[in-house]
C-alpha cells in the first residue's frame, strides 16, 4: 500500500479526498488525514476502510514528524503559511510534497537540496494558481512548436455564483475567501504590458478600467486587472509578447457597483473605525460623507457619486441595507474593510441549496508563417452543492491528480516546482476533462490588444 | 556673554540669524554657528563681530559635544531626525534647547530627565507647527477665562506665492520641501469630527472635499483636510468640541487640478517605473492611460479624466508641458511621484525676484452665556526675497524669540514642551506683531459645520 497523509481537511478539500477513496483499492492507497479538527470530516469519508483520520496539531512537531515519516507522500491543503514545516520535515524524511499554493521565497531556497534527494515538491497545482498555468502552457507550447512567437497572453479567472443561484444585483456571492474579495486588488497599483507599453492603474481606477469577455450559453464577464501581470513573464517563456494582462472576473457591473466602495474609502484595511461596534449600517456609511444638519445620508451619498436615482447603482446599494439604521455591526476596533466585509456578508452569502461557479478565460495572440493568429479558450465549472463546490473541484481534483502521478512516476522531474511542463500538465488536463473541466478553443481574428475593450 | 550654538544654517535661518546678530550687542549674545557646510553662510553674518562660524559634522561626536558645552543655550535647525543627538548632549551638559520640529516619542522619553534638571527643551515652535498653536491657544484660552465653551475648531496653513509673483494658472510655486507637496495626503485615510461625528476621507478623495476662505485684499483660498486632525485634542482641552478639522491652504482651484495627478496615479511612490531614465513627459502620462493604436495621449487623458476642450483644467496640464515628446526625465529607478515632481520643479521653482506667502486661518466657535458665537482670525505674511522668505521669518523669528525670552527667565517652566502655555505665547505673539506677523479677528455668525463651503 502507499500511503498518502493528507495535511487538513478544510472546504476545498472534498473532490480531493473522494478521489483519492475512489482510486484507493485499485491503486493500493492508504489515506490518512490529519486535521485539527477531525469531527467535522463527514462520516462517508471517515468510516471508509481505507481511510484513517488522527487530530493533529500541526504545530505539535512529534506527532507531526511521526505522520509524515509513516507516510510514502504528503499533500498539504493547510493554509499556505504553514507549508513550509511541513516541506522541511518532507525533506528530512525524503518524501515528496504537493500544495496548491503559491510558492514562497522561504520554500524556493530548499530547491537544491529538494532536487539532490531526487525529490519532487509541486505546488500551485490548483486552480488560480495551478489550472490556469497548466491550461496556459499548454497552448503556448503548441504555438512554439509550430514555429509560432506569442505576441499576446491574457488570463482571467473567477469564482462566482452559479446561474441558478445568482439571485442578486449584483450577480455575486462569497463563494470563497470574503476578505480577499474585499481587500482585492489593493498594496499597490497594477502593472501590466500593453503592446509594449508598460501600463499602470492605481487601486481607486482599478474597478473602471475593465475588459469584457462573452461565453457561449453564459453570457457576458468582466475583467480587472491583478496587481502584477508580469509575475510569470519569464517562467511562461513570455519576455517578448506585446501584451501581458492577468485578472479577476466579475459579471459586467460588479465592478462599476464595488467601484462604489472604493471611491468612499470603505475597503480601506489601514485604520480602525472609532466606536466600530453597535454602529448601524447607516452610520457606517455616513462616516464616509460630509457632515449636513439636513441633507439624508441618501441625498449626500448620491449626490457625492454623482448617482441618478434611476441608476441600478443606486438599486444595489438598497439591496446591501446600506442605509439600515437598525441593523447593527457587532465588531471592535475593526477597519472599514472589516465592517464593510460584515456587511456584504449578511447579504453575499450562499444558501444551503446555492452553487457556485469557476470561470477561467485567457486570450493568445501569435505570428506563424508572417500571419497573425489569436486563439481564445474559456472553461465554466459549476458546482453540485455547498460541500462540492466548483471551487473544491478545481482546486482539489489537480492536486489529487498530480498525488497519484508522482506516486506512479508519470511526473518524475524533481525539484521545487510548478505544473508548467508537458509531462506534468498533459497527463492531468486530460484526466479533469473526464471529470467536465474542460477548456473551449476558439480560433478568433487578431486585434491585438483592442482598447474598445477595455476603455469605457 | 550668553553664548548661542545654533546648529544647522539652512534656509529657514536667514531671519532667526538676523534676529540674533541685531540683538547681539544690547543682550549680550555671542552667537556660534555650527554647519557642515559654512561657505553658503552669507559674508554680513560670518563677518559680524559677534558671530563665529563652525565647520561641524553633527555626526563627529566629539566636536559636536565640545560646542554644545561651550554654549549658553542650544538652537537645533538640523533636519528633524537629527535632534535627538542634540538633545542628549544637553541633557548631559544642562543646556536648554529649541527646535522647530514635532516631538518625536524618542525625545518625549527625556521629559522627566530634562524637568528633573530644570531644562527647557522648546519644540514646535516655528510657524506650523508653531504660530498654529500660539495663536489657537491665545484665542482658545481667552474665550475658556471668559466662561465660554469651544465647540468648533478648524485650523488651515499654506505656504503659497505672493500675489505679485503668482503668474501660473495653478497659483502656485514650490516655496518649500517639493516632495512634501507631492505626496501630501498619502498614507492613510483623512480623520476629523464634524459636529460629533466622525468622518473619513480617502485619499484618492481628499482634493475634491475642500473647505472656502475669504481674507480682505488676498481673495479666495480653500482648504483640504490633514491626516490627522484630533492630534491635538487633548493638548489643546478640546475633548468636548463637536468639530476638529486641520487642513491646508491653496488658492481657489489649485485641489480640482491636483486631484488629476491622483487619479491619474502619478502621486504613487511605492514603486519603480520601468525604464524611468530618459523617458519623455508624454511618455510618462501615457503610462497611466490605455493602450490606443489612434488615439493621441491628449484624447486618451481627456476622455479618462472628462475633461472638457474649453476647461481650465486642460490649460493648466498643458502649461506644465505634460505632453511634451522632447523633454526627457533623466531619474533613474524613479517612483512616478518623483517623475511628477521633476515635471512640477520644471513649471513651479521660484524665478529670483519671487516672493513666497504664508496664510494661516483659523475658525473658533463657542458657546458663551447660552449664546454661539463665532471668531475667525487669519494671518497673512509675505516674503521679501528669496533669502527673507516669509516661511524663514514665521518659522525663524518665533524660534529666535523663545531662545532669547529662555535666556531672560520669561519663560521658565521645565521640560520637554510646546508652545501651548500663555508664559510661552503671549510674549512671542506680541513680539511677532512688531515683525509684522499678525492675525486679524472678525466676530461671525456661528454656523457650527457649515456642510455648504465644504460639499462642492
Amino acid at each position: 500500500m502507499r500511503k498518502i497523509l493528507v495535511l487538513g481537511a478544510g472546504k476545498s478539500t472534498s473532490y480531493l479526498l473522494d478521489y483519492f477513496l475512489e482510486k484507493s483499492a485499485t491503486e493500493q492507497l492508504e489515506i490518512t488525514i490529519g486535521d485539527l479538527k477531525p469531527d467535522y470530516i463527514p462520516d462517508q469519508i471517515k468510516n471508509h476502510p481505507l481511510c484513517k483520520v488522527v487530530k493533529l496539531d500541526i504545530f505539535n512537531d512529534a506527532m507531526r514528524k511521526e505522520q509524515v515519516q509513516k507516510s510514502t507522500i504528503v499533500v498539504s491543503m493547510l493554509p499556505a503559511h504553514l507549508h513550509l514545516v511541513v516541506a522541511k520535515d518532507c525533506l528530512q524524511f525524503n518524501k515528496h510534497l504537493i500544495t496548491a499554493s503559491y510558492v514562497s521565497p522561504e520554500l524556493k531556497k530548499l530547491s537544491q537540496e529538494v532536487k539532490d534527494k531526487r525529490l519532487i515538491f509541486m505546488n500551485e497545482i490548483g486552480l488560480d494558481p495551478g489550472i490556469d498555468h497548466m491550461s496556459a502552457m499548454q497552448v503556448i507550447d503548441r504555438i512554439r512548436n509550430q514555429g509560432g512567437k506569442m505576441l499576446l497572453f491574457e488570463s482571467f479567472t473567477g469564482g462566482l455564483v452559479a446561474p441558478e443561484s445568482d439571485t442578486n444585483l449584483w450577480n455575486y456571492k462569497f463563494t470563497w475567501n470574503p476578505r480577499n474579495v474585499v481587500l482585492a486588488g489593493q498594496g499597490g497599483a497594477a502593472k501590466f504590458i500593453q503592446e509594449d507599453t508598460y501600463k499602470y492603474i492605481p487601486y481607486h481606477r482599478l474597478f473602471r478600467r475593465t475588459e469584457f469577455f462573452d461565453i457561449e450559453d453564459y453570457g457576458r464577464f468582466e475583467g480587472y486587472a491583478n496587481r502584477d501581470s508580469l509575475k510569470y513573464r519569464e517562467a511562461y517563456g513570455l519576455q517578448d509578447a506585446l501584451t501581458l494582462y492577468r485578472g479577476t472576473l466579475r459579471r459586467v457591473g460588479f465592478s462599476k457597483a464595488w467601484n462604489l466602495f472604493v471611491q468612499l474609502g470603505m475597503t480601506d484595511d489601514g485604520y480602525e473605525v472609532e466606536n466600530s461596534q453597535g454602529m448601524s449600517y447607516r452610520d457606517f456609511t455616513n462616516l464616509f460623507l460630509p457632515y449636513s444638519p439636513t441633507d439624508s445620508v441618501e441625498l449626500k451619498l448620491r449626490h457625492y457619486l454623482k448617482i441618478d436615482q434611476d441608476d441600478i447603482m443606486w438599486e444595489k446599494l438598497l439591496e446591501l441595507d446600506l442605509f439600515n439604521a437598525e441593523k447593527k455591526i457587532p465588531l471592535t476596533k475593526a477597519s472599514p474593510a472589516q465592517m464593510l466585509q460584515y456587511i456584504l456578508e449578511d447579504s453575499w452569502s450562499l444558501d444551503d441549496d446555492d452553487k457556485d461557479m469557476i470561470v477561467m478565460y485567457h486570450k493568445f495572440g501569435y505570428e506563424l508563417n508572417g500571419e497573425k493568429h489569436q486563439i481564445d479558450s474559456n472553461m465554466v465549472v459549476t458546482g453540485e452543492n455547498r460541500t462540492h463546490t466548483a471551487m473544491a473541484k478545481t482546486v482539489g481534483l489537480p492536486v489529487a491528480m498530480a498525488t497519484l502521478a508522482i506516486l506512479n512516476r508519470k511526473i518524475t522531474s524533481p525539484g521545487v516546482q510548478i505544473p508548467l511542463q508537458s509531462e506534468v500538465y498533459e497527463p492531468i488536463l486530460a484526466e479533469l476533462e473526464q471529470y467536465g473541466i474542460k477548456f473551449k478553443e476558439f480560433e478568433v481574428t487578431y486585434l491585438g490588444y483592442n482598447p474598445e475593450t477595455f476603455f469605457v
